[in-house]
């Protein structure tokens, strides 16, 4: 039997080496998900997004458990634009691997930068449409949401929760870095810390414009990942988050922004991959950017020779 | 003697020819830009940003007075993204260019939407380079920062002016439009009415961070520009911000990352030119992204037929 069929029987293993083949661009992965894509598109993507160290890996564990004390299946893709390392080798993988291990309920996988231009986005999208072909109701993708790779895999959501923590300054970050402006629903995270109730206050007086269009009114829930508190609260929340977008049109109109975000980010990915195909590449486009700057030759004369090598490339 | 050589003598007349003609992309235009581009990258550009509303012409007037007080000249780009016309034929421009149109220290060209896609960004790069050449120390360019031509015309600032106006509403608006985190100065305007000095309040509590790697530390400023209040004020810090980018090598890595900006948001926009060179060509590219999002086709298979477009572009 081959690789398909098992992944399509629910072969537990035929989908993680599925999803390594998605995420490291092999061929094999890609004709795979030529033919499973059609598959996806039903499951509720949510995107965990917040600073380092705001919580969010043990906040996305207690929201496993949730799903899971709720009789649904799951799946995460953790993905750490800031590492080198990936293919399971994270260490915070391994951990939540071994926790997950036996539960047949539960997939994660992490992944990090493996250096190419643009790559990361997009193999982040395989492997999120290949877990939603598997025929998971829920995959949590956890990001920092900052830099084009985090814009990218932000996108790839219907919903999306920005993580804080207690202190001004964290929020200030957050504020930003316009990570406000992304989220459906805003968490503030160890809650039982200092300021946490100061947070929530100030997140609450910067979100009170009123309900969207679909009558969504972005809440503030105060959690506290470590002990669980709050994290019912969320999960209800996300299922009230998707119910609006089904009732108000919204969950095509996040689809169809999910599919131009992907198709745009491979097309960047295209030029970009054109522009350096080399470190020579990227040095040479580093030195006819200073020489713009500089003065010494002029923005059309630097695009036309870009250009020249999109067009040889 | 040629349009270039009137231009070189400080013919005012030749200057608004000029500026037209790389406005519109004129052949002609283009060819005087770049004998002149490496005249330019002296003047001090400033970006004032702000949502519809906040007052910002009536700022950018109040400016240019109290410039003209100081004995300097000063040229205005006003670029409204969402307006289709250009050309000077916009009413704000007509009143404008009245109120100065004796006095040869100040230049104002206001620019509009043509339609072209990703045009706006390059045209107002264009102009701006043409009256840093012209010698005008200080360049004002107003616009009201959102979107993806917004985002491109505020990045050949060097100096970014955030224009507020009173009621956390309008606060938040900002913030949620990820304005304030490319302010190097925040203004409160209208800051003679209801809810101004709580406004000034929220923003400095935003903005307590400390100062950045130059030494900079943002400050927010109530003005009154109907009235002129705070606007010396106003103009004093702009001088002190350069400053500090002389002072710290930030001047440099501002061409630089404006220099990046352009040569990135012109290839940009000839990518786009190529996926979508007709009606038909956008009708074509709105419905591939719709058949993707309901997985009647797959993003790499977009993806390759884009690319194929763009190679025969």
């Amino acid at each position: 039997m081959g690789l398909i069929d098992r992944f399509l029987a629910g072969d537990r293993r035929a989908l993680a080496r599925l999803a390594t083949l998605v995420e490291v661009g092999d061929p094999v992965g890609d004709a795979a998900l030529s033919r499973l894509y059609q598959a996806s598109g039903r499951a509720h993507v949510v995107g965990v997004t917040g600073p380092p160290g705001a919580g969010k890996s043990t906040l996305v564990d207690a929201l496993i458990r949730a799903v899971r004390d709720s009789g649904r299946r799951v799946a995460v893709v953790a993905v750490d634009p800031s590492s080198p390392i990936s293919g399971g080798a994270v260490l915070g993988d391994r951990v939540r691997m071994g926790r997950w291990h036996a539960d047949d309920g539960v997939f994660v996988r992490s992944m990090a930068s493996r250096g190419r231009l643009g790559g990361l986005a997009a193999a982040t999208a395989g492997v999120v449409h290949l877990l939603d072909a598997a025929g998971f109701p829920l995959i949590l993708v956890e990001t920092v949401g900052a830099g084009q790779d985090g814009v990218e895999i932000a996108s790839l959501a219907q919903t999306t929760v920005v993580v804080q923590v207690p202190g001004l300054g964290d929020g200030v970050q957050a504020i930003k870095a316009g990570l406000l402006e992304i989220g459906d629903i805003l968490v503030v995270n160890k809650a039982d810390e200092p300021g946490a109730a100061e947070q929530v206050r100030l997140l609450r007086d910067l979100t009170t414009s009123g309900a969207d269009a679909a009558g969504w009114r972005v809440p503030v829930l105060p959690t506290v990942a470590a002990t669980g508190d709050g994290v019912d609260v969320l999960l209800d929340h996300l299922d009230a988050h998707l119910a609006v977008l089904r009732a108000s049109g919204g969950w095509e109109r996040r689809l169809r922004s999910a599919a131009e975000a992907e198709v745009l980010g491979r097309l960047r990915a295209d030029l970009e991959r054109r522009l350096a195909v080399s470190p020579e590449g990227v040095l040479e486009l580093s030195e006819l950017l200073a020489a713009v700057a500089e003065r010494r030759t002029t923005p059309g004369e630097v695009v036309a020779r870009l250009v020249d090598r999109i067009d040889g490339g």
